[in-house]
Formats: C-alpha cells, structure tokens, sequence
C-alpha cells in the first residue's frame, strides 16, 4: 500500500532540480506541482504539523480531530489527501489508525523550493 | 506597489515557525496555504524556474512566454499571481516588463516545510 502512496515523493527527489538552479521541464513541474497542492491547505498543514510535532512524529487519528474543529469525516479525507501525496504513513493498529511522518517526505519539496 | 504584493511573503516570515516544530494555529496555516496555493500550479513553477535561473534572477516577459507554449494572457495571469503573492516583483522598463524573484522568498517557505 505505501509504496505507490509515497510515489509522489520518491519520484519527486529522484527527478528534479532545484526550481531556482535550471529552468524546470513540464514533468517535473508537474509532479512538484501536484505535491504542493496536497500541501497547500490549512487543515492540512495542521494535521501534518501535529503530526511532526507529537512524539516520535506519530499521531492516533483520535488526537487529530479535535484540535482542528472539523468532522471527523473531513479529518479522514485530509489524511487520506496527505497519506496518498506520500507525506504520512498510515498503520492500524488495533481500534485506531495512526499517522506518521513519511521520512524525508517534507525536507524533499522543501529542499526542491530552495534558492539557497 | 510591490509592499502590499509581497505582504504574504513577509508576513509568512514574521508569523510562522516550521510546521514540523509545533502544531501550526490556524492563521500561520491560513497564510502557509495561501502561499503554496500560488506555487501549486505546473506553469507557475516552470514561471518561475526561469527567472530564477536567468541571469541575475531577472527575465523579461518577452522571454517567458515562449518556452511553456502558453497564450501570452495565460502567462500574464500566473505571473500576476506570483506578483500578488510576493515571490516575483515586476517592473516596467520601456517597452517590456521585467520580473525577478523576490530575495528569501522562495526560502521562506522552503524554510517552514522543512523537517531539519
């Protein structure tokens, strides 16, 4: 199940350069393209952010509904957003899920947006 | 002009600690949403991949459409968007409008999404 949920970020570090070091061609613009728009939303910079931040980067699914104030059916539909994008891991264990952060995941679209 | 386009940018710097550090409230993910919104678009990142890349970071529109194979309006609207976010700046010289990358703010986002 991971492996073709985290394609996205495999294949976004393995592919491309740096936006600021070459002009960047149209695939790899399109797969940081689609990886920054799994990103690019509150609740889900939110959930990823709890995530990073619990201990160990891992979170249950029961200590991510809460904090945000939305349903839980929402809640599952950003992780799953998340999870498919390659950003977190998911494991269910027992009655709950839990999310952890993919390794690397975030370091590689933020090492890609670097100008440094 | 360019002080209520780069707003974003500079607030996103002042607000925000990386999302990885310690769950993100819900204005700092407004604001981190909002930028990446504007990155997440394939034409968008090629945009601005080539001024990056240009000589000095500074292109002029003359050089920007022809490479995506974009009508001359499609490119005008995503460097509009990339204006009003704050990762370009525009300026008019004669003829011809030049673009260039806003200095950081390519890094302040980078810096918010990474995990180190």
């Amino acid at each position: 199940m991971t492996s073709t949920e985290s394609l996205t970020i495999s294949e976004l570090s393995a592919c491309c350069t740096p936006i600021a070091r070459a002009p960047m061609d149209a695939t790899s613009a399109e797969r940081l393209a689609r990886s920054l728009k799994a990103l690019a939303d509150p609740a889900r910079l939110r959930l990823l952010s709890i995530v990073a931040s619990h201990e160990d980067a891992e979170a249950c699914v029961c200590d991510l509904t809460e904090p945000l104030g939305l349903s839980q059916p929402t809640v599952s539909h950003h992780l799953k957003v998340l999870v498919d994008a390659g950003y977190l891991n998911r494991d269910k264990r027992g009655t709950w899920a839990y999310y952890s952060l993919t390794p690397n995941a975030l370091d590689s679209v933020s090492g890609l947006l670097s100008n440094l």
